[in-house]
């Protein structure tokens, strides 16, 4: 059976870096490992890993991603949740045999290798949630 | 200096703890460690750990709390984002003198004696979060 390891991140939309980063690094004192402008998601993101999962600060670049139209329709906040599976195949197979509806047919394939999927919140009481196969 | 040690807990709010235990405890395979009434939350809540952090299901059993006005108001999704503090009050004092707007000025203390404060969503870019002395 695929099974679910862990918490990775939680990942925060946010509009404005520099004011969420005087909350996040600031204010609470969590290190900033990396700020990094990711391209291919049309956003910069801030990462600051705690033990165990990690916080990561999602910024828009652009105004037409999908990531900024969820921020012009919803705001700023919690955007999704992403878990650690160790089979994300195995894992898909056994959430479509149940009928829960994927954003993802298929793992998609990060720039590092690594893979990873959504699950539509229809079908997890409201959460945009991440598969992550590490 | 007061530190985060770690995300305790991502705290998601449902609206039908059957369906949502469909998908967090049968499809994903997480074990439910617990299933509790809390009447002082006025919510039901599914404790479901994970390794370091914990996602937890929390259904509210009237229509008049907090959180149950928050349910009717954003829909079911993920609600706050728990986070362990080694010294809550020097943390708080810390917020303070940076203006952060916290929602308890002072800790409460739960039903076990640890102690804990929610920080406003205005001041962290739309999360709620909880600090939580462990």
């Amino acid at each position: 059976m695929p099974a679910i390891k862990a918490i990775n991140h939680v990942a925060v939309v946010v509009d404005d870096m520099d004011k969420s980063l005087a909350f996040w690094r600031d204010a609470l004192g969590i290190e900033l490992h990396e700020l990094r402008d990711v391209p291919a998601e049309q956003s910069q993101v801030a990462f600051l890993p705690l033990a165990g999962a990690e916080v990561e600060l999602v910024m828009p670049t652009t105004d037409d991603s999908g990531i900024a139209k969820y921020l012009a329709k919803r705001g700023p906040g919690m955007h999704h949740l992403c878990l650690e599976v160790d089979d994300i195949e195995g894992m898909m197979n056994e959430l479509k045999a149940r009928n829960i509806r994927l954003i993802n047919e298929e793992p998609r394939t990060a720039a590092d290798g690594k893979k990873y999927a959504f699950v539509h919140p229809e079908s997890t009481g409201g959460v945009l949630v991440e598969l992550y196969q590490i």
